[in-house]
């Protein structure tokens, strides 16, 4: 059976594309605030742009805000995913093992999602009983926001910072190559010390797009693994958000993407 | 307005006891393996035992596993105990800032529950969205699970472990008095280092019970907060596991408690 790391790569050949697109909707910036007409318009926009993206992610943030209803959406949109590109349950679970075992069941065998981020600071035996299964898992690493100084950028005693025991732990739990990690665009100089110890684990990128400016650096940098850059807002909000603006702006990104490969 | 703390501490001392009951039922223990049964079940254990227990925990793994309609369990829960005690969602969350907005909406507004668990790995501004509500905030700093040692027990530069980060970054952000921390009960080494820098936090205790023996040490070196006593198995567990048998260990550990006290 192909390995997630694997089918990853061959899906992003074949769309010849290594765009996410991150649905982060918002339903009070819709036209429409009810969370069917979100529903709809979020399937829309996976119709109008699944020939080009090879991968989605769903930050379930924005779906848990609305409890059962909105966990319902969630499994809409795993199921008009499936089997046309790769869904990311961008979830950041972490739990002690009998706990993070359940979480797995929840977001691979009832959501069916085929990957999810999950958050390192329980350790390894928190990740592993996501990583028996033959889905992704995305490792948070360093990630874009101001906080990742908090802990993550803590020297430890030899001068190694956090962020890079979770590459270290991330390469010696990659024994079933399903393993990734979330770093974040923002800063080429991280980047580059990460790509220097993280062998050939794929990279979820959020942090470009909105920002600008970072989508070149970050594919210019590309580790041995496979860069995923992750888009949400600099989607969702282009122009008038009709569905020909989305496809528009996902072509623009994609264009831009292609340039670079 | 009564601080989450300050009414974390009153229904403690209303109720004369520390115990947290953790709701982490697994339907295939029970008699009927439903959906339906295993919610009324959960619903009859919280009216057997709400005279003693001052809080609940709801770990999410345990629902989650069933999508939305595991949801619409825990939204029932937490209208039970609404009032009558304290609810706890065990649900480790924490992403930036806006995300996390979200996440303390869907836990806080649409499920309502008084109190969260979250993961710090992110750092404040992954937290600081779910302390401006007056609810409760209970932030992972030493769990009691084998990977406590990947990432929480790391000497940084100046000999400092992750978790003492931790505890700094906990007093800094309590201004609402709301902040409490997730102190696992299996080292009482490490639970007096915590001790000793922790100010008045409460502690959120997890790891007593099936492990026994550690009661009488966690309530002996009690922090200058409040330590909440979280059992989960060792009550849900007990004798046939019948309402009777639910109410006479819960009675079992309050009496424990309360002879430490």
């Amino acid at each position: 059976m192909i390995k997630f790391n694997e089918k990853l790569k061959k899906v992003c050949i074949e769309k010849n594309n290594r765009l996410c697109l991150g649905l982060d909707i918002d339903n009070h910036n819709l036209v429409n605030s009810s969370l069917d007409y979100m529903q709809s318009y979020i399937l829309d926009i996976i119709d109008a742009t699944i020939d080009l993206c090879p991968i989605y992610k769903v930050n379930f943030a924005f779906y848990e805000r609305y409890g059962s209803k909105g966990y319902k959406i969630l499994e809409n949109i795993s199921k008009s995913i499936e089997g046309r590109a790769i869904s990311i349950a961008d979830a950041k679970r972490g739990d002690i093992g009998n706990s993070s075992k359940y979480y797995a069941e929840g977001i691979f065998d009832s959501l069916n999602f085929d990957s999810i981020t999950v958050s390192p600071y329980m350790g390894v035996d928190s990740i592993e009983p996501f990583a028996k299964y033959n889905r992704g898992i995305f490792i948070l690493c360093l990630t874009s926001n101001p906080g990742s100084k908090n802990i993550q950028k803590i020297n430890d005693s030899n001068n190694i910072e956090i962020y890079q025991h979770i590459v270290k732990m991330a390469i010696e739990m990659n024994e079933n190559n399903n393993i990734g990690l979330v770093v974040g665009a923002t800063n080429v100089d991280y980047m580059n010390t990460i790509k220097s110890i993280s062998n050939d684990l794929p990279w979820l990128m959020p942090g470009v797009g909105f920002q600008g400016g970072n989508l070149k650096e970050s594919l210019n940098i590309e580790n041995r693994g496979l860069s995923i850059i992750n888009v949400s807002r600099g989607i969702l909000t282009y122009g008038e958000k009709t569905l020909d603006d989305i496809r528009e702006a996902t072509e623009k990104y994609t264009n831009e993407i292609r340039s670079f490969l």
